[in-house]
């Protein structure tokens, strides 16, 4: 069965790629309309870890942004949150460590917790945070298990304040035109996808990263890269799949992936006979996606990249100006928050995620067809 | 009237997008097989004229080259040529000014000599080196009319050596897919083409560049920029323009472009019925080409650049490894020479476009339809 459409909801909202009651349409911090923001004046944004991902992307971005500022950090290295202070001109009051981080509570200047940690590390300082009374972005994958996502969504109902998923590619054109043309169904439904999306993961400096880590990362490649191909492939069909089957490939690595997948292959049911097949790796680079309907096709290599996305439709090429995915999705959210709309990635796309990485973990585990749980 | 299929000619050579009498096909140096290269030598190749193409382009290309290295230079400032000579590993007396250039005759190292300076130059250049008993590459536009075009093909033919253009593109396998797709029919015959190519060229320093002076370059943007349209639309209609129509914008710098124009555009007519509609400017950057058919499409944006190129035909997204085109075009160029085979990107190639070129020079100045000569 296809999701009914949300006629109620704005289209950019994307609320329609979702299979949802209609409690969760209402903001429920639009209530604080005015209390997180003054016309004029820009959402303060913390960062909650200051990796390659801060450092390398989110950092860049929050100097573009228009609506959200960067206002604070919480980092276990103090020196390094020192120096982000001086760089984007916050007070060093503004700095937090793990410990800290609660006091954030207290700070006027930040209305927006971004939480950049190891996935194990989400549910926890999500929960934190928005008890301190903050508006929270969460990194994907959104938690280590749906019953962890679970308590995020429960801990932003009790808090009152939003959860939303940094599901980047929303901001995308390509991706923003695929999510179209299946609203619109504009080519007929797409009914074969076929999706990968991969990179080789290799030891820093000798030592293993957190992505190969199972107590950290909560997974494997499917966890950091598959989660990318689901998001797309559910944007193509127009909703979350009904059941899956999967299967890990032998590993050429077995010493270094100890603990999670190395490559990862599985298929996707959906209720309307849409089936996606799709690949997952540490060991392949990759990045593409395409869907296939009855009028027409999308198609992207690479699909989920930060930059030099590319695509073309069976109409002909995408062509958009260049952007930093970053920035706008970041003032996507930040309008959202301000004008009390409907967040453009929310938390119930990052546990419908989870859902189905649960089940295909499930399914390479029993070697059966698995059903996704809603 | 379409072209002729070169039944006989290896498809790889794409000898088949000319319609050339068959005079051409046989490779008169191959006589000289053996003599300009025996197995395991790589060809010598001196470039004439190190500015920004010889410096970003053709240079770090030729430490990649697996047929042919650089072993000498031409240029008007000796201690550029001893630092090349440094760089590359070749003797400071392969280092030529402009006076001592054919003294390369008695430089049994140097096989093949690149023609990299402004337009200008090239015909006088061409044949001098073809009279010193080499090889030449000549840069695009060939020349600043087909009358200098005739002359250096006779030069060629008395000399008995190769000329060849810098068409680079034949060396991209996004440009071969667009020849196969002519050649075998695929799609059936592309009948409408839309291209533009183009950049905002601007003063140096405050100094007029040689691209904005009739005297050096010949033309504006369209011989710079528009033969690269020109060229592709021949490759997708499989043959040469009849006809063409054009008419120059308005300048909106009309105190910078005072030789040449500034942005042109025209269209191009075939004998099947095909018709390009095209765009070159010195004013607006683009670099774009689409090619409809009645089974199918072929685009690429940017279609003509150095690298990134992207495209798409009706049966998705075209994706190849990245490459550096002029290495692979001189390793394609080199090859036929060392084993005898016809040129891929012929001397006669670059005079069909001059004669495309003047016809629309001609059209712009009469506002008439104009006949392309052959």
């Amino acid at each position: 069965m296809k999701s009914p459409r949300l006629g109620l909801v704005p289209r950019r909202t994307f609320l329609g790629q979702l299979s949802l009651g209609a409690a969760v349409l209402a903001a429920p911090w639009s209530s604080l309309r005015g209390a997180t923001a003054t016309p004029g004046r820009r959402l303060g944004l913390a960062l909650v870890g200051l990796g390659n991902y801060s450092t390398g992307e989110l950092g860049p971005a929050l100097r573009e942004t228009e609506f959200v500022r960067l206002a604070g950090v919480v980092t276990g290295t103090r020196a390094k949150g020192e120096k982000w202070a001086q760089d984007f001109g916050f007070p060093t009051t503004s700095v937090y460590d793990y410990a800290t981080m609660d006091r954030i509570a207290d700070n006027p200047d930040i209305d927006i917790v971004y939480i950049v940690t190891p996935v194990a590390l989400h549910a926890e300082q999500t929960i934190r945070a928005l008890q301190a009374g903050k508006h929270v972005i969460c990194e994907k994958p959104m938690a280590m298990s749906v019953a962890e996502c679970d308590q995020m969504i429960a801990a932003s109902g009790t808090a009152k304040r939003a959860l939303t998923i940094g599901y980047r590619l929303h901001a995308d054109p390509h991706h923003q035109e695929l999510m179209r043309l299946e609203r619109e169904n504009e080519f007929g439904p797409f009914k074969k996808i076929v999706t990968s999306n991969g990179f080789r993961l290799n030891p820093r400096d000798g030592v293993k990263p957190w992505r190969a880590i199972a107590a950290l990362a909560g997974g494997g490649p499917l966890m950091d890269m598959g989660v990318y191909s689901l998001h797309a492939a559910c944007m193509a069909a127009g909703a979350a799949p009904i059941a899956v089957t999967a299967k890990e490939e032998p590993k050429l690595r077995p010493e270094f992936f100890t603990d999670v997948e190395e490559t990862l292959n599985y298929t996707l049911e959906f209720a309307n006979g849409a089936v996606c097949t799709g690949s997952t790796s540490y060991e392949r680079g990759s990045g593409h996606f395409r869907a296939d309907a009855e009028r027409g096709w999308f198609e992207m290599a690479p699909a989920f990249s930060y930059r030099n996305l590319r695509g073309a439709t069976s109409k002909g090429l995408m062509m958009y100006p260049p952007l930093r995915q970053q920035a706008k999705h970041l003032d996507l959210i930040a309008r959202s928050l301000i004008e009390g709309t409907p967040l453009p990635t929310p938390a119930a796309l990052g546990r419908r995620d989870m859902c189905i990485v649960e089940a295909i973990y499930a399914a390479a585990k029993s070697g059966r067809r698995e059903l996704v749980k809603a």
